[in-house]
């Protein structure tokens, strides 16, 4: 109320027109987007439920279906212009019982624990014993060849390269091993792939994610723990003449694709009927925890931005809109349908942000393909805005996975990712450690600040810079 | 090694001279600094040490005498020019047997945890017994005087301002109630204070924290928890005509002061004799938990400096210093201490650095009392060389408790302060949460390679910019 005071007491005083008395205001609106998320925040109660309440929602569970029903009864609460959920097919694999792994080592048998690659098949109910082979990248696969490889289970064991600063670029350089790896050590006609969990952490947790087998014949894969994988790599070195084996027996299965849902809720433009911004992350997790930093902060933060526009009394321009995406991890299912029906609706999406790296203390946004000039453009504008945030670091990089498909329906967009400060994040992601316990409230409400801040500076003045 | 054989090649190629040679290999410097912190950092493992085996250590008490011996045998270790224990006498308050507090409400007793604040004086062996009342600010002692105070025990309730996007803001903002408050409030006769623990966070742990009574009669004086503090708050609002009472029982005690150290490791300087930089953190730390964050990181992270230094074979120019102070809790004698000593052996100080603000992921650095123009200068000279790092917020303020004191003895000195990521301190700050398991491995690394880099450039260029 204050500020609205102010502002129009300064307008009258200085006669200035009302775009450039709107341009004046954005500190001041910056600032109300700030306190609002900061004294108001409901998105740190929000995750709780979804964490606590629903827990676990890998694609085609019971849990995911409970996400989707309470995710639009959630928006629906908040007085959104429109609500509705978008109908997507998603694959449905499940875990089943508990994996188990042993390292045999002559007559000594040591249990470590495991977690089989989501999408992984399982292996036959015996389980797989065979010899191991330690590799550090897959292009030691053709190395080695089939004469090297055939029978055996591969154990890719390149650790996290601890130099880079953004432990992101770490999982990008490793993450092949688990992406990749089993497809490819299949070729060679591999009995089966152990992972080295894709973390920094030295911890007991086997941490699981997707493999992709392309057009290769599935085998069973599994991540071990980075303690465990160093403990076997330490066996494999000191062999005496007889090789280490290793029993695994995975109990996953990839069943019928189930009927599922994009959450969608919309506050529409007062100026453009047809332009969109849309903010969004994932609303499927992993099975192993409540996917609270993946990506419970992430659709808690997008729908938060909404939330904080009506709280303020901001009225955008163009129609924003918060998404819940179904499935991105395992298919990005869900990214790829909201893609094709905003092509199929002909709607004119200006940007897209993704929230999927954690619900961290914000440190900037990273632009897609964003050419040297345009960073300057966006850094020039608006980088002294966001700099008492703390938000100001505008660079190139990726946007993320389920706004990636909207690149080829809409060839006027800007992809964005929210990036949070990133050292944490590989510790607990896909573990049972990811659980709402390890998100900080302001941090989280920070994020979805910096977030809403974004979309107000795009919806005032575009990207057109 | 890679790098030194690039490195002189270029030299060699380009024929440039020694010194544009020595600046123009700055980022492979930074980035050795770096690689040697991620890489073979021994700050963790250090702290670790610290926190686990010797535990809490504040001033005087038995674990205080076992960190400054092995802090000495662990710089010892590390081979530096010089490792020395600098005298100081430091106060010895003990906490004594657990605190009691309960909610007297009518009939209903509510016990809630209570922790005396650091230095406060015990109450009576029975305890104290009152009727309480509860203020938002200094200020309303004058209002109310002696009249509304007398024979009552006062209850601090303002809480933290979450607006400030920095929590030391809010800290520094609410900090009187616990600072001062019980002082101010025995000059009206209150017969003891109860504090709103100094946090954002809604946790049920006391934070404990020294009060300075000044010259005022001290009376007993403790924090209670964010969540105790909202119940009491909400019983005092609904109180039926009958006053709400409080019951406190403190058993602390403050003994005759003790003789303690501050612990010093140094490398001598290759070219100026009698010129110093120092880095510091505080040894010292409350009863309650570990002292992880406050200040093990800062310790370890100081020591760590120098350790990179010595591994990467770089030789300074100055002299510099790691600092472990002693008494920062509760006194800060150390830091008085030190700065006496410089003045008398007529040592230069050009900068000193101290982080006291938690291992969190660094963002920047402080510099005390700095003209636009001196911040003009230092981010144009380092503020690309530091952005890689994610380090290069260089802005004007605190340098720290520690090394406030060498203002006065060393007037061309510049004070700076670490500054890490400040969202999380403030949640275990003064508690039992305050241990090794709060602390990420990476931040507290980056943490120690930024510090080593800021030391780096201020050897190499001085900071007359």
């Amino acid at each position: 109320m204050k500020f609205q005071i102010i502002a129009l007491a300064l307008a009258a005083a200085t006669g200035i027109s009302a775009s450039t008395y709107a341009q004046n205001n954005d500190p001041e609106m910056l600032r109300k987007l700030y306190d609002e998320a900061l004294v108001n925040g409901q998105c740190y109660q929000n995750l709780r439920y979804l964490c606590k309440t629903i827990g676990p929602r890998l694609s085609g569970s019971a849990g995911a279906a409970r996400s989707v029903e309470w995710g639009k009864k959630l928006m629906e609460s908040y007085g959104f212009d429109k609500v509705y959920l978008q109908e997507v097919m998603v694959p449905h694999w499940e875990r089943g019982a508990k994996e188990q792994g042993v390292i045999v080592n002559g007559t000594t048998r040591t249990p470590v624990a495991l977690a089989a690659l989501g999408m992984s098949v399982a292996t036959p109910k015996a389980g797989i014993t065979a010899e191991m082979i330690e590799l550090h990248s897959l292009k030691e696969l053709e190395t080695l060849g089939e004469a090297g490889i055939k029978g055996k289970i591969v154990f890719f064991n390149r650790p996290f390269d601890n130099r880079f600063i953004e432990t992101g670029s770490a999982y990008g350089t490793a993450g092949d091993q688990r992406n990749a790896g089993p497809g490819a050590a299949s070729k060679y006609g591999a009995a089966a792939v152990i992972v080295r969990s894709l973390t920094a952490a030295l911890d007991d947790y086997p941490h699981t994610g997707a493999t992709n087998y392309g057009t290769n014949k599935p085998i069973p894969a599994a991540a071990i723990s980075t303690m465990a994988a160093n403990k076997l790599s330490a066996m494999l070195k000191q062999k005496n003449g007889k090789p280490v084996k290793f029993f695994l027996k995975t109990n996953c299965q990839t069943l019928p694709d189930v009927l599922s849902y994009n959450v969608i809720g919309e506050i529409k433009g007062t100026a453009n009927n047809n332009k969109y911004i849309t903010v969004g992350g994932h609303l499927d997790s992993w099975d192993l925890a409540e996917g609270a930093h993946d990506d419970g902060t992430g659709v808690m933060q997008s729908v938060e931005v909404l939330r904080i526009f009506k709280a303020v009394g901001y009225k955008p321009k163009n129609n924003v809109r918060a998404v819940f995406f179904m499935n991105e991890e395992n298919g990005h299912k869900g990214g790829i349908k909201y893609a094709e029906q905003a092509k199929a609706n002909n709607e004119e999406h200006i940007a897209a942000i993704e929230t999927d790296e954690g619900g961290f203390t914000p440190r900037g946004f990273s632009f897609e393909g964003a050419s040297p000039e345009f960073l300057a453009g966006v850094n020039q504008k608006w980088k002294k805005l966001l700099e008492p945030y703390e938000v100001d670091r505008l660079v190139a990089g990726g946007g993320g996975t389920d706004i990636g498909p909207l690149k080829e329906t809409q060839p006027g967009i800007k992809l964005i990712g929210f990036r949070p400060d990133s050292q944490r994040y590989f510790d607990i992601h896909h573990t049972p450690n990811d659980v709402f316990e390890n998100v900080n409230k302001r941090e989280l409400e920070l994020g979805a600040a910096s977030i809403a801040s974004l979309v107000y500076l795009i919806d005032q003045y575009g990207l057109s810079l």
